[in-house]
């Protein structure tokens, strides 16, 4: 399965509005604390690989999970292969990451307010040291990544959001730019 | 924490005898099959280091466990740090190492029958192509990894077994060495 996403920079306030003219469905709000790892060798940056360690806190719950993401395979859209599991303690998978020789690079903080829309997640994203995002997201086969895309941005529109402000690079990215 | 244990290769049916007299209290039987993985650039022969995934079935349940074995801080007792979290797909797992650079170097097949004595685990494993084994196991503190030791050797004597006759060599290693 590819993830295929669009990003953009919003405020949150009209947007909420027009999800809840949608009757878009609320899916609950979630914070969420992601280390990246450099790995010994590669240069992820080069690579364009990524491996995280996300803690998730929803309703007083902590969850974690390790994802790998795999370099761009579609540019337009930033879809990539995704591997992601949870694990039942996510400071021994950050002990073990670093035995290997995985070095913790950049931590992004942010809580996520989530809305189900036609088959899509609607995010709206308040990113520590960022401001607010909204983010239209959905897997897709190989095969379907191209009309999951154009729904993406029919979806974007109706949200009063304009694709070709698409931000293309990652909250880590955002981060690590404006702390060059 | 630090693991201490002794492995001896020993026919089960008069250990499982001794375990009864001494009021061993059965813990179950669970088939393990683990795969252990090479590092992308360190050599884990020469370090002494092992990443393994763990998938058990244990009661038509299948879990899976990612492990990490550092060196050995103590020859006489094969004790090592070790860093170990469940995972709730081991498949993924194994894709995210895949991805990572971690190449599949060798599996370990094997049904352990588990009993509990005197603070001890002791488990009766019968490992696919080497046969049948007795291990007697428990946690310590860094302080009180002699005191653990000395209690595992009067252990193995209790069950008519011989801690001289202890086997230093992994399962792994032992395969290794059979198909050399």
């Amino acid at each position: 399965m590819y993830e295929v996403e669009l990003k953009v920079r919003a405020d949150h306030e009209p947007v909420r509005e027009r999800l809840a003219e949608l009757d878009a469905e609320p899916q609950g709000i979630v914070e969420q604390v992601d280390t990246y790892y450099d790995h010994p060798v590669r240069d992820f940056a080069e690579t364009d690989e990524a491996l995280r360690i996300r803690r998730e806190t929803y309703e007083d719950e902590s969850t974690a999970r390790v994802t790998y993401k795999g370099p761009l395979v579609e540019e337009a859209s930033k879809t990539r292969e995704e591997w992601e599991t949870g694990v039942d303690d996510g400071e021994t998978m950050a002990s073990i990451l670093d035995e290997l020789g995985f070095a913790p690079a950049a931590t992004v903080e942010k809580i996520r307010e989530r809305f189900s829309c036609d088959g899509y997640t609607v995010t709206l994203d308040n990113v520590a040291g960022l401001g607010e995002y909204v983010e239209v997201e959905t897997e897709a086969e190989e095969e379907s990544i191209d009309s999951a895309r154009e729904g993406a941005i029919r979806l974007l529109q109706d949200l009063g959001l304009d694709a070709d402000e698409q931000v293309r690079t990652s909250y880590l990215g955002l981060l690590l730019d404006e702390s060059a």
